[in-house]
């Protein structure tokens, strides 16, 4: 795919820090040093990678960096979701400062999510924030979690609970690099993919349909035009409401009810997984309450099916576990869940806020029958 | 001092997330409660105070809420600076989860710097952001640090490295509060207070000077007078720069070598002390340069002198570990410290930003002077 044929190469964001590229293209990768120097002029670049993609890129981008004369480090961290708690951000963090690097430093997040949020954890709280460029090289993350400028960790009592908005400089996403992946993690990006068709473009969830197979194998085209449309989906929707007050709750379908089973399988269960799942229980919900078009459900059941994630989920998930982390919901307001529900594919319900709470028995016995225990 | 003929009772601050005002009054925490209702209406109020403030204000804070059916809850921790720290912010955190407390909740930060620098990252980070209520009780939290925004917490490598932004919706402060400090607390604030009258105003300075034996003593009258002068000065720096990009770096006057010497010195000598003695010093270095009109290090000596804070630092300071500190001062760009250097009294150079680099033999020359080690 060139460039002039091709979807267009950069998405506008507007964040009240200031607005923000993302910048989507085959091979960018190669050009990221000087794309920092333009976006992001530091006196000393924090290169932060699990150590997997520190073989992969992150060594790389220093180094094209240093060729470049640029001051740069690597801040390796032990792979994996384990990785993401407040522990590993103080030893980043006391890294960093042992390093001496000022307030002129920025912070350079390659990875997945887990060092997108990470990373950005660590800008937005190193002498009280320095700025951070996101570099995804995971779907999830050029999908989602990369624009929006959430970030944070997890803690004990749950995932994402400690953590700030810190809008990035600049988003950088090579659609290449997704070929590194393995074809499951491919698969839980693309949930979110299929949750931005399904809530705001339903032409779009049936191109993500269609290209499956291709998707499936990383195909780079097939990629490139997934991210942008899923990028221009998200950038919208938090450039109108960057903070969560409104509108990007409409982002968490699917999550609300998602979340509670992935946290009660222990995270046996991928993200992506028990969000397409939460998906169509979620859609079920909004069936039954009569604020969803019938034969929603089996829709979205049917999209999900080629990426794998149509059917139930083989973990054995306790009801009465999953109802109680429904209820530590970080969204919850004044102790009740809230639900985003659907109109139809590719629209949701707007009257009375973005979101809703419904009634408790209702939600139990969606969520009993979603998990085989009806 | 009556409400109609003393100071104004409200300063409004400028800041990006949202103006907010400072309400000083004498005993206006009596009417906390309806204060928090009206400027931060919330499901649920987590107060953070240190145990000995929880004794003194925060225990009756919570009460009155709940007499107001508010829901409210004390969450206390050790006193003294060494709970500025990661694990003590993990700990509240980690309470406040388990007390099951959601993003509709506000944090009300009780009690003096530390509380608020605490409280304040606590409620910047809690579930990636709650609203934060300053309630100063100490004289250095009422003049200065409750206003402006800045949180944080220490590290291994040095003071207030690791923190957030995050703009108060309103700060209450009550004068009648600054009886319970003791003697050389109260001097602490009001080096700071000096400080705001040497960049800025120099008839605040010779009030200061004028009342300094009823604020040693606490009288409320001259008490208030100070607080409404600092937090006007201070509100009007930082509502036009409040992340420290330009003009905010006028309120580090005094700062980069009272810093150094105060963590040269393993913080036995006091913030405020080694503030006043930076300030002195780096007067004495701007008259060195030939910025600074002759005779305003003695101006300002003269000034500290009713506060105890005129003379040379009691405690045993090496030098070279004090110009080590220098070097790796969180304003350090490009490696080299940076001072903010007074015209006169009562202004500060401008021409060329509102800090320079100075030659280090200079500095180390002034430095050593200061030390006795010249």
């Amino acid at each position: 795919v060139s460039g002039s044929e091709g979807p267009p190469a950069s998405v506008r964001v507007r964040a009240a820090g200031g607005d923000y590229p993302v910048l989507v293209d085959p091979g960018i990768l190669q050009d990221l040093p000087r794309l920092l120097e333009d976006h992001a002029p530091a006196h000393r670049y924090a290169v932060i990678s699990d150590e997997r993609v520190a073989g992969l890129y992150g060594r790389g981008v220093v180094e094209a960096c240093r060729d470049r004369g640029m001051e740069a480090d690597l801040f390796p961290f032990p792979e994996g979701e384990a990785s993401k708690n407040r522990s590993e951000w103080a030893r980043l963090t006391d890294r960093m400062l042992a390093a001496g690097l000022g307030r002129d430093s920025v912070v350079v997040a390659v990875g997945g999510g887990v060092t997108g949020d990470l990373a950005g954890f660590v800008a937005a709280t190193y002498l009280r924030g320095v700025p951070v460029v996101q570099v995804p090289t995971s779907l999830v993350a050029m999908i989602d979690s990369s624009v929006g400028g959430k970030t944070g960790v997890d803690a004990a009592a749950g995932k994402n609970l400690v953590g700030a908005f810190h809008a990035p400089r600049v988003v950088v996403a090579d659609p290449e690099t997704i070929g590194t992946l393995a074809r499951t993690e491919r698969a839980q990006g693309l949930a979110e993919a299929v949750k931005h068709g399904a809530i705001l473009d339903a032409d779009y969830l049936d191109r993500l349909v269609a290209d499956a197979a291709e998707l499936m194998e990383a195909d780079v085209a097939a990629t490139h035009h997934a991210v942008v449309r899923s990028v221009e989906l998200k950038a919208d929707v938090v450039s109108r409401d960057e903070r969560e007050g409104g509108l990007r709750q409409i982002l968490n379908f699917g999550h609300t009810l998602g979340h509670a089973m992935e946290a009660a399988s222990g995270y046996a269960v991928g993200h992506g997984t028990a969000v397409a799942r939460g998906m169509v229980l979620e859609a079920e919900l909004g069936e039954r309450l009569g604020v969803t078009a019938g034969g929603t459900r089996s829709r979205l059941s049917e999209a999900l099916e080629p990426f794998g994630l149509g059917g139930t989920l083989e973990a054995d998930i306790p009801l009465d576990e999953a109802l109680g982390y429904l209820v530590a919901d970080k969204k919850t307001r004044g102790g009740r869940p809230r639900f985003v529900l659907l109109e139809r594919v590719g629209a949701v319900t707007g009257d009375g806020g973005w979101s809703r709470e419904v009634e408790p028995a209702l939600v139990e016995a969606v969520l009993a029958e979603g998990l085989g225990q009806a």
